[in-house]
């Protein structure tokens, strides 16, 4: 029985990275539905082309039960992050990405996604891996110099140049 | 000098493919522009979300002196091809495939790139790599066994989950 995954992704969205889990679960038979990290379903992507989710963030608040799996879909939102932390957009998706971790339930993602769920306070004691400029703010999680990580219910790559390693792993779990 | 390059996305697209294209590009400096093939600006990925190109492939034609490179974001709309062949997106495809060839431009793409580049009779003894189905339909070119072939201004990909491994020799030859 396959498994149902909620996607974010952050406005801009790296869509190498993003479209690499899409294509993948559509061509896998995987269920998904894309939450925007932002006010509106209208995002760009950090090549500049505009794309549209299928909801936003706040719309998945309170509804993890209704999904096995999260993915965050990294993008150069994420450098400016601090700037705009205190979003409700921002604050909507680091409690979604908490209640995700504290239900168990998969975590996958690529780049900053392992400082974000270090973040979300969900980390302890799991190895992961993240880009290179973000290995100093993982402190309760441990850091890996391997392209990715598969520990638990944690599937991280250090870039969206990685995910494609850990795929068939990702898809395999989902598929279970 | 960086060069510029026009790219087309078929609708619907294999996101991975094109955005693995796009988000290398946007990294590495180098200029693009994305016509769909189709009517209008608006089309589909594979896995079904909505994206915005930035024109559509009739635009492109007869502008192809404003461009170096062109790049074929294969997808779904490939196998149904046939059906719709005779669309004016379609022939305007073809003619913008054979315009950029008959100039001598760099041909880039994946999956079915390599028969769409016959199907434009630009691909005479050239070396292509091409997706195993679409490998009977290349008569005029000659197909390889490799993940993808570099062989005078061709850059061809097996499928998407090739493309990484030509990227580097795509990105010099642009930069140059």
């Amino acid at each position: 029985m396959g498994k149902k995954v909620a996607v974010l992704a952050v406005n801009p969205v790296n869509g190498f990275g993003l479209f690499q889990y899409l294509e993948a679960f559509f061509e896998n038979g995987i269920s998904y539905r894309v939450f925007a990290v932002a006010d509106t379903k209208e995002i760009k992507t950090n090549s500049g082309i505009t794309m549209f989710t299928d909801d936003v963030v706040a719309n998945l608040k309170g509804h993890e039960d209704e999904y096995d799996a999260l993915v965050f879909g990294c993008g150069d939102a994420v450098p400016v992050f601090a700037q705009y932390a205190d979003k409700s957009y921002n604050q909507d998706m680091l409690a979604v990405i908490k209640a995700f971790g504290d239900k168990g339930k998969m975590m996958i993602g690529h780049c900053a996604a392992a400082m974000m769920f270090e973040s979300a306070g969900i980390t302890a004691g799991k190895t992961l891996a993240v880009h290179p400029l973000a290995k100093p703010a993982i402190q309760n999680g441990k850091t890996t110099d391997e392209k990715f990580a598969v520990d638990g219910h944690f599937y991280t790559a250090e870039t969206e140049n990685a995910i494609w390693m850990m795929m068939d792993k990702v898809i395999k779990a989902l598929s279970e």
